[in-house]
């Protein structure tokens, strides 16, 4: 049941059979069904979450329009983590667009947990520059990449997204109206953007 | 003469005196005389450096477009992050503004240090979540400011960024063109802006 988890982790840092039993002993298993909330906007966001299976959505609302964060599938961590670090009232609305069961890790325990090891404070940092990374790859793709591009991008090094999430949704991701990314895939599909 | 980047350090972590002297022990002075480059576009970044005295800034360089990043006064550190984590070639210039004292710490010897204490980890672990965070506030600060709010946040926020950067760099960093800053800081003068 925590194979992924347990893989996920083993990417990252190398723990010790204690540390493993430490760090799985502070779960919290939470079921989110289909369009329910994990997270919403203006609430303090207390937890970090392992996805274990299904996917999420994180959008943030801005002059009443939706914005995509970020789609988050089974095997990745979701967290409002400015808010979670700051503890101060969330931006983001996270929902299930699947079923989804995750492994929610609350505030104290992680700080806890940080307290117990070397390996756990490694793990703590290398998620957040992993974190930063992306975020700033996100930007960089908005700053110098035509939509055509973004979308050519994103289905190529994601496939999950093309075959899991709906069609706008991805336009939100990508910044783009639905209509804007029907004409690209159309474009695509006629052999005019290789 | 390093009296400012341990006070920069105690903020994050409580060194014992060994892991200190490991710390300074890593470090080089280097002197970035004003308009000089530190880091530049296209090269891997290798290092992280720290402040001791002086100001740079962080520049973006978009379809001909010059993009102000950020302002990196004394006490701060200063690094292309996603560079340096990934050993690829980094995107952001660094260019003095004054001149500037640095203390620099090369890729292999953060790594080393990372491996020798969980003080260590701690202090890279909360170094990359407050880059995180500032990274996501700015880029909330363009999604739902207006220029001249993002403007007056500024300023009011960071003093010394209106003492010491010129103008049209400020209109650089809050994404207006100069003539723009001008109009808002003629209506902020004129009381139409409070």
């Amino acid at each position: 049941m925590t194979e992924l988890f347990l893989q996920s982790i083993r990417k990252l840092v190398e723990f010790t059979p204690e540390e493993t039993e430490q760090f799985l002993s502070c779960l919290k298993r939470v079921c989110i069904p289909k369009k329910s909330f994990h997270l919403k906007a203006g609430e303090i966001c207390t937890s970090v979450a392992f996805i274990n299976s299904g996917m999420l959505r994180a959008y943030y609302t801005v002059n009443g329009e939706d914005i995509t964060g970020e789609f988050i599938f089974e095997g990745n961590w979701i967290s409002d983590y400015p808010s979670f670090l700051t503890k101060t009232p969330g931006k983001l609305y996270v929902e299930a667009l699947e079923d989804s069961e995750l492994f929610v890790l609350d505030y104290n325990k992680l700080q806890w947990l940080y307290t117990q090891s070397q390996n756990s404070e490694r793990f703590g940092r290398l998620i957040a520059e992993n974190l930063y990374i992306h975020l700033n790859n996100r930007i960089f793709s908005f700053l110098t990449e035509k939509p055509e591009d973004r979308y050519k991008n994103l289905i190529k090094r994601r496939p999950n997204v093309a075959e899991r999430i709906p069609q706008h949704y991805i336009a939100s991701y990508l910044g783009v109206r639905p209509e804007s990314l029907s004409r690209i895939r159309k474009r695509m599909a006629a052999g005019d953007i290789s």
